[in-house]
């Protein structure tokens, strides 16, 4: 919800003010901004989990229970409706001035960008799919290695700084294509939110439907990360101290591989690389 | 009053240059540098109390005594005048350059911006006001989860530097229609400036006398972002270790209720929802 | 891999939205991000080496085996390889659309520099030789104190951002003549991918076959700015304590002196100046 | 040197890319990052003084004996010569191809600002002097605070990070004027550099000899930074544990006190305000 509110709110005033008070570069910096505060404002209440994408990683992981996964989600879209409304709100005046008191979604007086992503026009929509699935897979994989004792960590009470920073790193790189939403909740709460302040069906029937893409590819690609930083990284890193500190990750890990056991072709293939790795 | 030498230096620095040597991001940036040198100076002198409407919050939360409410807000006024006095001096001859000698409040050569914030020209009265209080209710909000211990807190000496991020955030989302003032001190003072030293009476009669407006709805919205936190995030937080450290700001809590008793409707409703949440 | 992956995305960005949607600091800024979630990501796994330069360097100092320079280096090219092709994909759409398909090295509408650096037209070759020596020893040098338990110490689990800090500072300062590549790996991976996607040879052969420069003099500047840093600051710090953390960095480099043997006249001088330092 | 080899060449590339690969922002920032680099750098050989203004305010403050001042200068601004030469080396082509091979100080294709800094045209003569007093007094009042236990004190290993980050506020909001120097060393070495390097002497002349303003004005600045920190901070701060840790710093004062005996009317005035301060 901080996110949207702080991103949704720069990117009204980027928008209104044609430029001249805040760039592109602001809009990615606020957003992470916000997401640094909701960090520290909500990690011991709901475990900061603002992001769909995030939370099913966490659900694949074993760290976060399957059954709290759609009250989550529901609640994170419910969020950025909310924190899109008081954008509305507080920027009402500067929107009507901008487009002239036409809400729209096209043209060069459009408003709905503040709210939602939208493609840039250029894009197919498979290309589309992949900027999400890249976007949020790279989320995941630097976000996962932060809390990792046997890695480098970042120092705990620092952690929503540096990940701030790397949404920051993600928006700067990635949101040209389709606006970098990586986020299902921070897309659909402020869509909803234009779809019901005036901006009609079109935030949803627009670019052949496109709405669908920030829903669903950041929730693969979430899940992809998550799987490459467990290939790649954590069953590659030292044991820290073998008996005791025999780390909870390494038993997530082997019940994650049960879940995994109708996808029988990984089954085995996972086991044998995370033994080869585990006990050479 | 650092805040103020910082963030009006640069302001008259961009402003002056007419853009070539700083942008708008850059007297955000500059802002927020003020306000984390600033309490890095004084906070164990006065607090780091440079904001009203952060006083007055901490004033309900107990944490301040009322007696010190008064004097701390007119010496944070005194110090933002003497601030954007330096500024005036040190920018006096870039000003002149700038207007021509001509110092105004309206126009593409007005320079009254520099000090004091105005709205945009489309705003309205209740949109400037409601800005202003989201704006400081977005800062308690924020701020205030810093140093709880039940949540994730920020490391303390690094509290300043973290404060000053949330507040170029919430200047690069919330300073389009305002300005972005989020403290009477930063705003009344440098106004007082701009009336003494040629100016004129217009900076404050201009606009339908809006000088008002973020004098008290920071107040307000910084009280009301206090309320938002305690009802949303703080009584949510587990508790610790229950007996020893019954924690001092449960205490605060129930004295806040105490003094909220006036208020009946909310006596009863509070208590039994900080009840429910504590004990269950 | 992951700085390719978001400084190449984040010039993509840049160049195909023409710098509509980030500007050429945001570049900087994604290479820096991505050079700290690299080292988050990699430190206990491959130590964080994704610089030959680098590796060349603790090569050099003896904290990374010669035997695993090779290696090492062409797992980087890989990495730089694979990451640029990831970008490729993603940004296909907006590379067609901003250089109408017409894939070029030259002109406005290139967008090989998305990828690899290319010099800019006035430079000589000395001097872009010199710029990337520069640049690189620049890097050594304030990366090699950043860990010296003796100088003032970053802490060991933000160091990933503060030379995230610092990359971001060379990139610039020392961009403006040659890309700052200050990276062989870096900067041949994406001119491989290039190669193969569609660019032809001219990646290679542009400018006179420039595309040595920025694999050879990184490795030269790298190893000069090591030396620069033994001379002038390892050797001078102050013994923290004498007999037990007879500090092993010492060690090194006695190590390093016998290595240097067959340079003659450098040893006398070296084991000169290191004993009138240490035993004064 | 350091701060002057990252920000001399972030003002060549901004100024011989025409800005077009960086801003007045990036010139700030990269000299920020070299401040940062240099104090990790040199913090425990020279103490990481490299501004005779700093320096010359600790041997008021008595942390630096007298005698070292004028070495530690002279060696300030070799380095900062040094490094200049260095930058201009490696931006020699870029130079020549921006100002047509012709070097001089005025005009639009004037290069000497790369290096020294000049005043902007309507600045009076005392205005400028003003500017850089309150700049350097500005470093003072927030350097001299971090430190200080009794206060908010920053961690220690990361004070060249948040040293950094007020040089960038301080260059982003009192750059305007003249050009930030508030150090004597890094305007005096790179000025003597374009004097030999074919800027001739008006690099002296220009703007009525204005050259000796940023080399006195910072030291008194700095002086009257550490004295404004002595009266209205230090000597408020809480005593904190008396007889032990009886600090040093109030001893300094002592010797302070004493060595302004010479300045009688202070004298009394110092002492019972220190008095009544310790002792109520």
């Amino acid at each position: 919800m901080k996110c949207s509110l702080f991103g949704c709110s720069a990117a009204a005033q980027v928008k209104t003010s044609r430029e001249t008070k805040g760039q592109f570069l602001s809009v990615n910096m606020a957003f992470s901004v916000g997401v640094m505060s909701a960090m520290y404002l909500t990690k011991n209440i709901s475990g900061a989990h603002f992001n769909p994408a995030v939370t099913l990683s966490f659900c694949v992981l074993g760290q976060v229970p399957w059954g709290k996964l759609v009250p989550y989600c529901l609640s994170q879209v419910l969020g950025a409706y909310l924190a899109s409304g008081l954008v509305y709100m507080v920027y009402y005046d500067a929107i009507m001035e901008f487009s002239g008191g036409v809400l729209t979604v096209y043209g060069p007086n459009e408003t709905a960008s503040i709210f939602a992503t939208y493609p840039s026009e250029y894009m197919t929509l498979g290309r589309s799919f992949l900027d999400q699935v890249v976007g949020t897979g790279m989320l995941m994989l630097c976000i996962l290695c932060l809390e990792e004792k046997r890695n480098t960590p970042a120092p705990s009470e620092l952690i929503p700084a540096i990940v701030a920073v790397i949404v920051l790193g993600i928006s700067m790189s990635m949101s040209a294509n389709c606006g970098a939403a990586i986020n299902p909740a921070r897309d659909l709460g402020p869509r909803l939110l234009t779809l019901t302040a005036g901006w009609g069906t079109e935030v949803f029937t627009c670019y052949n439907y496109w709405f669908w893409v920030p829903l669903v590819a950041p929730l693969i690609g979430g899940v992809i990360g998550t799987f490459i930083y467990l290939f790649f990284i954590h069953w590659h890193l030292p044991d820290p101290d073998p008996p005791e500190s025999l780390s909870s990750l390494s038993t997530i890990n082997y019940n994650l591989v049960n879940k995994l056991c109708c996808i029988d072709f990984y089954k085995s293939f996972v086991i044998s690389i995370s033994q080869s790795l585990h006990f050479d």
